[in-house]
């Protein structure tokens, strides 16, 4: 099993955070953004949607997209909810975190931090970047501020997939963590997990 | 079971198209954009996330996010795939949806229709949605001119998923559809399925 991941991007480490807490092990293939190994993985049709992280099965089969690369792995562990209304409430906060979250707690860290990207980063966008993500982490802040997890009542791949982008808002989004002590609690449980390699480790 | 449905809206008629697919009701209130349905919607915690679609179980669970409520309803039905790597590339069709597809081909149909986004619409903005717009139909022609579905070797959530945005993309967000005869003949192939009802009906 091989992963396609890009090492400073949160969609690449969820999947690496999976597999450290499950005790597995993938052949980790960087494409870090703007390298040659990012093209010859593109030029090769390694990325069928253009972009890591992508597992590469055994046989020759290729997954893209984070969330599913995370459900595919997650079968069958404490990760993934028995129950189907749980299962669905997951899928419900991994959703919303594609269309809602890393549009916006993503895209304000990643265009100051990119140097290809950087002409985005004018002071209007990053204005309404930070009060657009202030109101989305307060979505999460008021689901964590009296429960652990956010789907359920246990940890489950929802809480792996906006640990990713969320850990870093305050460093590298420059949101105001301070207003969000749930969510703060919520990230000191995961990164106490065992087996938890943080995103640069 | 209740559906919180915007009747103008492609996420809310996937819902409702896998409904009748199905043969399956629910007491549909309808809570287009801007209405007194909507605000009350929002007011008494009917919508979660702040958007339509939600489905509301009996016992008054809230279910948001449209592609949630899709796998919700699915299980167990022939639109989900039991092979767990065809289960995963469906999902991914349905994450990429989100991720990538409607916040083009969605947004430049929504800001051209909504009068309260209409100020959105500008010469620069639409051209550059028509240009991503087309690579991101190519990555579905890619697949359909010589698949019948998107993923595995059947019909799937993924289908009905990306139909919904994707059979008004000509019409209402000005695409040009001619270059794309693989999603045309998929699109046929989905409003000739027993029971299909359309966006309006």
């Amino acid at each position: 099993m091989k992963l396609y991941s890009m090492p400073s991007s949160g969609n690449s480490f969820k999947v690496r955070l999976l597999l450290a807490l499950l005790g597995r092990d993938a052949h980790i293939v960087s494409v870090e953004d703007d390298s040659p190994a990012l093209a010859d993985a593109k030029q090769t049709g390694r990325l069928p949607f253009g972009k890591a992280p992508v597992l590469e099965l055994d046989d020759g089969r290729l997954l893209p997209e984070s969330n599913a690369i995370l459900h595919f792995l997650g079968r069958g562990t404490e990760f993934v909810p028995a129950d189907p209304f749980d299962h669905a409430e997951m899928l419900a906060w991994m959703f919303w975190e594609q269309n809602a979250h890393e549009g916006v707690i993503a895209v304000r860290a990643g265009i100051q931090h990119y140097p290809r990207r950087r002409h985005l980063a004018t002071p209007e966008r990053l204005s309404e970047l930070l009060d657009r993500g202030h109101e989305i982490l307060q979505v999460m802040e008021d689901r964590l501020s009296d429960h652990d997890w956010l789907a359920g009542g246990a940890i489950s791949l929802a809480d792996i997939c906006l640990y990713a982008y969320t850990h870093t808002a305050g460093e590298r989004g420059g949101f105001d963590m301070s207003r969000f002590p749930g969510i703060n609690r919520w990230i000191a449980r995961i990164s106490a997990l065992p087996g938890y390699k943080g995103l640069l480790e």
